[in-house]
């Protein structure tokens, strides 16, 4: 299973253009040259990338739940856009206390997942932390109606198997740390 | 962890836009207010679903590996975007059997995931099929560096472990094949 190391790839890109800029995020329009050697327009979009933290309390995770704009009540591991200028881990640590309250612990990555790499390069940043200390959240304005759940570790496994984790990478994250835990 | 069952969220839309039309994608502006009652713009991505398929042939599990546009070369599971007035079962089979050759066996739906909950509504399906019978693929145009693997399903979840499955929804399902195994 060792991938293909070729550094350049099949695709060639002929010429770019930004159709749409927004404060969230931007359009690009490619017109690309496939692996078949098809001239095609690929629209593509970029966004800020996020993290995701699996924060592990004795043989607790924390996990949260809200009311997204587009999707509804959602069940999330904590986290959220990385800043400008941001490191990612300090973006992990701050999203966790935010949310959670929850400080400290020790903290280990566990790379990045694409959540849709056909439509964005962006990536979702993945980290774990044991024992962090419980505080006082901090929620930003348009999450008053976050609430956190401190779920047994298998029963959140069970809730991903159920369907009840519909956020893609929080789910592969959860399923990480049931296997390193 | 009961979900709230507000069927309407805290969330209000006032106003929509559709600033950019492509073809694989479009981009919506709403003016909303968000649970802390600010007015914000809120722009989203609408694009269409997709499905990712499971295989699983005796211990094995099949995996694609194929050069993206926007990422590079990539192990994922089979799948892609579901097409107009598809069902979304016969979108998961159709993709196994252009992908992979692969055809038949026994189907089960795993739900589905948002990769993205705050850019889009768009959902990966996930399928999951048992003992399918190997024949000839069918590659789309473009698809013709698609290469496939029939890799030990411990070995998979190993790879997913080890960073080295970066495709969210097919890092998810991997999981949930090795414990559904």
């Amino acid at each position: 299973m060792t991938l293909v190391s070729d550094p350049v790839g099949p695709w060639r890109t002929l010429a770019s253009d930004v159709p749409y800029r927004g404060r969230r995020l931007q359009v690009h329009r490619d017109q690309v040259l496939n692996p078949s050697g098809l001239r095609i327009g690929y629209d593509w979009v970029e966004t800020d990338d996020q993290v995701r933290v699996a924060a592990l309390v004795a043989d607790r995770i924390l996990v949260v739940e809200q009311h997204h704009y587009l999707v509804g009540p959602l069940l999330q591991l904590p986290g959220g856009r990385i800043e400008p200028n941001e490191e990612v881990l300090a973006s992990a640590k701050r999203e966790l206390a935010e949310e959670t309250g929850y400080r400290g612990g020790r903290w280990t990555s566990h790379g990045w997942l694409y959540p849709l790499p056909g439509l964005t390069k962006m990536r979702v940043h993945l980290w774990m932390v044991r024992n962090p200390r419980p505080g006082p959240p901090s929620l930003e304005p348009g999450e008053d109606d976050l609430r956190v759940h401190e779920i047994p570790i298998a029963e959140a496994a069970s809730a991903v198997a159920a369907g009840r984790v519909r956020c893609a990478p929080s789910a592969a994250l959860i399923m990480l740390a049931v296997g390193a835990t």
